[in-house]
């Protein structure tokens, strides 16, 4: 295997302006840069990423913690995280926390003790301050886990006031929020504040059903729609604070014969592929994975340059009307 | 932060016995090992894994190669990547090659580079062999991609017998079956031969319609799908080789007013989360991605400690019968 030494020979330049090349350090001619790319192609020389990394501070490893490989809006996420690191040079190593705070915690002494060069945390956990001191690249996704650590998130009230202004504007009086767990506080509770207050201008009545966490960890909403539209009848609207969730609800629906939109009109959240795959399609608040994940990427390229991070990023949300609601 | 020296202070032991400790080396007494377990657990101590993979000849990561992030049987797999990895005391990497080979090439010696344990290729380029000296931990995912390198796949013929059956036994005379792409000669198209087969075999008609690339890309198979039930009236019923596919069926039927199972009834294939969340259920071909991925990573680790690793390992699949198809 060919070795920096060989490079150097090759292109008939000392071992430090290789170096000084690989790492893209100080000062060097777009001609010489051009020289020794030419002879590391030559010699098909292959960098040691781990030796690199011994003098760098950092490897070109970007972690991701998720609570759930499962969950489609994770899973979006993960394709964009992957897509905008690439776009700056960095791989991504996914870590999957399953909703456990002290997996969560092994995982970030497991990334540091790889050197990862930031990590994006898309936990639940809160306190997570105590880990990081404040010049490591971090960002918490779609959560806000303590004062000190930047976070992205959309704007989640704002999704509130779209799903019921899309449902009261077709007409719809009684309307239903089956919304996440709330046993976290996690910025998605806004989504039902947003649902409350619009409610309430908008003249319409509205009902509120939050589901458990041991529901968000298997995905079978199945029983809790059925017993909330048992416990709510009349119902002509509902705003489903998940894609996941929404799907399920046009299942519970059918079977009892409620027909969508005919009968009850339906918002789901998120816009992930899901939202296109059933039957009707989905209405839905369309949240900003991609512009989130480009936003968390870049702001952990920012920190690694030493410049300053915004504490708190929240993007707009959209309403994007395909099925599952009546034209009006 | 604590040293290696510090712990060895701390437990009475040589900075050499410590280093044995952390990499498993040579006989070490348990006594010996609880003792320098306590003083690293004492100081906090947190091993560089940058400076550890220096040592070793590979560092505790499995790259894992996959030509989509945004397909539900790709979501899935990472999942029990993620799983089984952990157990064995790996992370994974995640690259996305967009299935093109000169990226999954890049990625390959990315990986390399890095210096990881082990890659899995989910990938479907060919001629693979020409990147890996047999020694390197290797396997390839629902795909063989050279003579030398090993793959595990599921027994794609069986899942296209599995699937006529359900629909004959039903009574269904005039079958269709909507398989993705064949440009690439992947261990798919044997469904294609298990369907063609059994339906001569069962003495009812079929009818085989691939897809492009091109439709894999997007996911939007819905004009294909219109296209084939115009091109072929009085189908009865369809094999779908992807739930993606199958949700879309149920699309285009109910859009046309045909009753899934009443007029058409549909099989999909690899019992991904979707075909539970689709209006009807689907009745699907399970594949077993979970025991892919768990011999996958386990003959990873057996190439790493000098085993021999079969060429070829096919997992069996099985019927699940949910909504889409008629209770016989």
């Amino acid at each position: 295997m060919a070795t920096l030494k060989d490079v150097a020979e090759k292109s008939g330049v000392t071992v430090t302006t290789v170096s000084r090349v690989l790492n893209n350090r100080g000062y060097i001619s777009e001609k010489t840069k051009a020289k020794v790319y030419a002879a590391m192609k030559e010699l098909n020389y292959q960098p040691n990423e781990v030796a690199r990394a011994m003098t760098r501070k950092y490897t070109n490893i970007i972690g991701i913690i998720v609570p759930s490989l499962l969950h489609p809006f994770f899973n979006t996420a993960l394709n964009f995280f992957e897509k905008y690191a690439s776009q700056y040079g960095f791989k991504i190593m996914v870590c999957n926390s399953n909703r456990c705070r002290e997996k969560e915690l092994e995982y970030i002494d497991m990334l540091k003790s790889n050197r990862v060069a930031g990590i994006v945390l898309c936990t639940r956990s809160s306190d997570m301050d105590l880990y990081f001191d404040t010049s490591f690249p971090v960002i918490s996704f779609e959560r806000m886990v303590s004062d000190t650590i930047p976070g992205v998130i959309c704007d989640n009230y704002q999704g509130g006031v779209l799903a019921v202004q899309c449902l009261a504007n077709s007409g719809r009086k009684r309307l239903l929020i089956l919304s996440g767990s709330v046993e976290y506080h996690l910025p998605a509770d806004d989504r039902i504040q947003g649902f409350v207050d619009t409610c309430k201008k908008s003249g319409v009545e509205g009902i509120v059903c939050p589901s458990s966490e041991r529901q968000f960890e298997n995905r079978d909403y199945s029983v809790w729609i059925e017993n909330a539209l048992t416990d709510n009848p009349g119902v002509d609207g509902i705003f489903a604070t998940s894609d996941v969730i929404a799907a399920q609800v046009i299942q519970v629906c059918t079977a009892k014969g409620i027909r969508i939109p005919g009968d009850i009109s339906l918002v789901g959240f998120d816009d992930v592929e899901l939202a296109t795959l059933t039957t009707p399609r989905l209405t839905t608040i369309h949240q900003p994975i991609e512009e989130m994940c480009r936003y968390s990427i870049q702001s952990i390229v920012q920190k690694l340059n030493g410049e300053t991070v915004p504490v708190k990023m929240i993007l707009p949300v959209s309403l994007v009307k395909r099925e599952s609601t009546e034209n009006t």
